[in-house]
């Protein structure tokens, strides 16, 4: 890679996460970073004050392409419920993807996120957050009623039914034959549970 | 422990649940078993005839105690909704229990769970059975809707649903602050998604 591009933060955690990828979370040192990236370390160190912190900003950014690609059906338009239903689908699908796609980079990020529950916290409370954007458009619209504990805790719940679709603590059943089905019954009664 | 008792399965099963719990998954044999009992270990191959059977069977008599302690929640008599409510709060009961009350045996038990999937996935059915039979009821006397799915892809929703509050991969969140108020969220959003 050539060292004459501007090395910005963006760019030392791809290869950050590049690194990790290939040498496992065990291994990978701020060392290895600069060298593919053709710098001093540094002048890693000067973005990244410490190994540990690099480790939570790939963290972050890695758990927080889920939030990007989940913005349209947080913020619209479209009826609620849809989006609702979309908004899973489309998780379930990202998280499948990852796990089947790159399992040792599934690996890695499991390790990283054990060393990361804040970061964790912050990503959940991101995804809450836009679970909370819908239903409160459907409140609005009459679709969907507040629930006894009031919409946050109410998209926290939908969050939760749905771990086994979301969790990587569940990864080993994703491939599972009938795991589609199960999926479909639980947003079934998701759905039907925020029913106005 | 007197030999002169008769031998029955039973006491094989518990002397080897004593034995797990003092020796840990990898390092308990067949002969620790027979120790314990004051017998020859061909005494308990006559009962179990390899340690793999052995191991299944302790595995399947610990989690099965659980669909015993639920049965009255799962047969009635009294309001399903309400059954359906105590069944899940007492099987969340029972989990943080074990995992609370000691860890190095629900550890032990992780590991013969990770052996045994065909008795896990046993226990789950006879887990949604229950619950399949509190829904049955709730469908007959008017207060459930049978679902899109039917009653028992539904049961497995209810079950899928709360996997937060009853999967040991979840384990680590049961004693964190706000675990009650989750799972009373995640009961409501599904006992609203019941009602006929």
């Amino acid at each position: 890679m050539a060292a004459t591009e501007t090395l910005t933060a963006e760019r030392i955690l791809e290869a950050t996460e590049e690194v990790l990828r290939r040498y496992g979370p065990a291994k990978a040192t701020v060392v290895d970073v600069a060298r593919a990236l053709g710098v001093s370390h540094g002048s890693v160190y000067r973005h990244f004050r410490t190994k540990a912190a690099l480790r939570e900003a790939v963290t972050e950014r890695w758990l927080e392409r889920n939030v990007t690609e989940l913005r349209p059906y947080a913020e619209g338009p479209g009826p609620a419920a849809e989006r609702l239903t979309g908004w899973l689908e489309h998780l379930f699908a990202l998280k499948r993807q990852k796990a089947g796609g790159d399992p040792e980079l599934m690996a890695t990020f499991q390790v990283l996120i054990g060393e990361n529950s804040a970061v964790v916290d912050r990503h959940v409370e991101h995804l809450v957050a836009q679970i909370a954007a819908v239903l409160a458009d459907g409140v609005r619209d009459g679709v969907f009623a507040a629930g006894d504990h009031g919409v946050t805790a109410t998209a926290r719940a939908v969050f939760d039914a749905t771990d086994r679709f979301h969790d990587p603590a569940h990864a080993a059943d994703w491939a599972a034959p009938g795991i589609e089905d199960d999926f479909r019954a639980v947003v079934s009664l998701v759905t039907r549970g925020l029913r106005a």
